[in-house]
């Protein structure tokens, strides 16, 4: 019972999905598949043309000196947000700003630290101070990969451009939804109050209910571990209580402000194809480790693969 | 705008139970209740005959560098695990030992390094090497004050003792769910092979497919921020990829160990009480800073109170 592999492999095949395992299925009740693919052999295997770039133009990388964070804006959904966080980028306006708030289980939130003070905040160059909130769209038209799982919070769930999405056809509203690893526009109490300027991730259990109050913007595509593992702030909310906590951020860049040789080129699965189909699947029902499958999943369950594009 | 309220309070209201700020209504699009209590009022206002005690010997301490964590065992569903991780920490076997698995939006893992070793393994002493499986329980009898909101999971969701449960009486089963904070017993292979000396939290988006596939045995009741806020492992399902990178754990004691004097003492909000219906009602129908209320919320989306056992 001690030997390395069971010390190694406990867990094994449980968690998210960049760690399925090719685990040889072993007995269960009846309720996992014979032949099951592992998710991990699922993404290996699919097509060249089941995989889409990420526009330069919608990849944000942001450094720390913790490591790269790669966020993709989600221009269908929040234009006017994505516009802005463009200009706001393309000028440098987040370069030397910080994180300010990390809240366990919550968001980790970053920005202006000085936004209060209107001789020391950062000038917003071109970007608009004032924007409309872009709480959802219209569903009608809405090229929405739906997922048949039932859920609580919305009466259909399921994935568009790669972005988690609920969407409530009888009002003829499709939203961005608050799972891990999506990134938000903070706002105060007016709904239109957020510009872009502070931006916040989500680090804990999706929490939906923030849905349809505020204006989501993208996802982050790589770099959770460095913005999931700050030390939770101490004061009110999570916000660190003294400057000296604030985590800095070297820059924010768009890609397509990166030069050709160096910009980083990135691949998500697209999630109207087969193999998001059948990644899906794949976590409705378990195999290897697993001896219990629910015949379910939900629309947070499962992160989108991001990979870096292949050499031509 | 920039006001140091705007900058302090964007989000504000938005979060979990740990964050309700008293704001004032705001006018809302007719979903909200007009003159709401904040989950925090609510809690502040819960009679004391709505908390009960955490058992002395149902209580983990552990001590990391980083702070301290305490564990409420769930006896009543891991009754041989709970009894079998009780003897293990009366004779101090967890002291010295490590956090090995940071798996980002997974879990945080800990044991026995060399329990691969049997030269190096530190000695069960007169804990149990083997356990049966505690997956789940019968449901019938079962005293859960379940939630009326729909779960694609299960039939039943809702609480037992302070713990978020999931059930489906057709079956007679019930077993404690993996939300956020939720600890369980790590197994290799077989269903059978774990006694408690490797154990898990989970550190992000509640993976409820691991139910009824492994054996949970309790919830952290404080110091998640010391678990989720470690770097995460680089290699495979976020181990560690060298020893220099565990976390070292200094010691970890049950509180019935611990003197009288110096013996932590926690209360829980009990979750068959009125308080805890008003917390979940509030969460359903947000106010404030919320202008949509789904009337809904989820097992996973909201921890249950803990609070230091107030002077007699």
């Amino acid at each position: 019972m001690f030997g390395t592999l069971f010390n190694r492999v406990k867990m094994a095949c449980a968690g998210s999905l960049a760690i399925a395992v090719n685990f040889v299925a072993i007995a269960a009740d009846g309720e996992a598949p014979k032949t099951p693919k592992t998710t991990a052999e699922i993404i290996a295997a699919a097509p060249a043309s089941d995989w889409r770039d990420v526009a330069a133009s919608d990849l944000l990388v942001m450094d720390l000196t913790q490591g790269q964070i790669f966020i993709e804006l989600a221009t269908r959904f929040a234009p006017l947000h994505s516009a802005n966080i463009r200009t706001l980028s393309h000028q440098g306006f987040f370069d030397g700003l910080a994180i300010m708030r990390v809240q366990d289980n919550y968001v980790t939130q970053w920005g202006d630290p000085n936004d209060d003070d209107p001789k020391l905040a950062k000038s917003l160059g071109d970007a608009k101070t004032k924007l409309p909130a872009e709480f959802f769209i219209p569903f009608k038209g809405l090229p929405i990969t739906p997922i048949k799982d039932v859920d609580g919070w919305a009466p259909v769930t399921g994935y568009v451009d790669g972005f988690p999405v609920a969407a409530d056809p009888k009002k003829n509203k499709a939203w961005l939804t608050h799972c891990y690893g999506m990134v938000g526009a903070a706002r105060g109490q007016p709904t239109d109050s957020s510009n872009g300027t502070g931006l916040y991730a989500i680090i804990g259990h999706a929490p939906r209910g923030l849905d349809l109050n505020i204006t989501v913007v993208g996802r982050v595509l790589r770099g959770m571990e460095y913005l999931s593992a700050l030390p939770r702030g101490g004061a009110t909310m999570g916000f660190y209580d003294k400057p000296e906590h604030y985590v800095g951020i070297t820059k924010v860049r768009l890609a397509s402000d990166i030069s050709e040789a160096e910009r980083p080129k990135l691949e998500v699965l697209k999630t109207d194809s087969k193999s998001w189909a059948s990644v899906l699947d794949s976590r409705r029902n378990r195999s290897g480790w697993f001896v219990h499958s629910f015949g379910h999943t939900e629309v947070c369950a499962s992160s989108v693969p991001v990979r870096n594009k292949p050499a031509q």
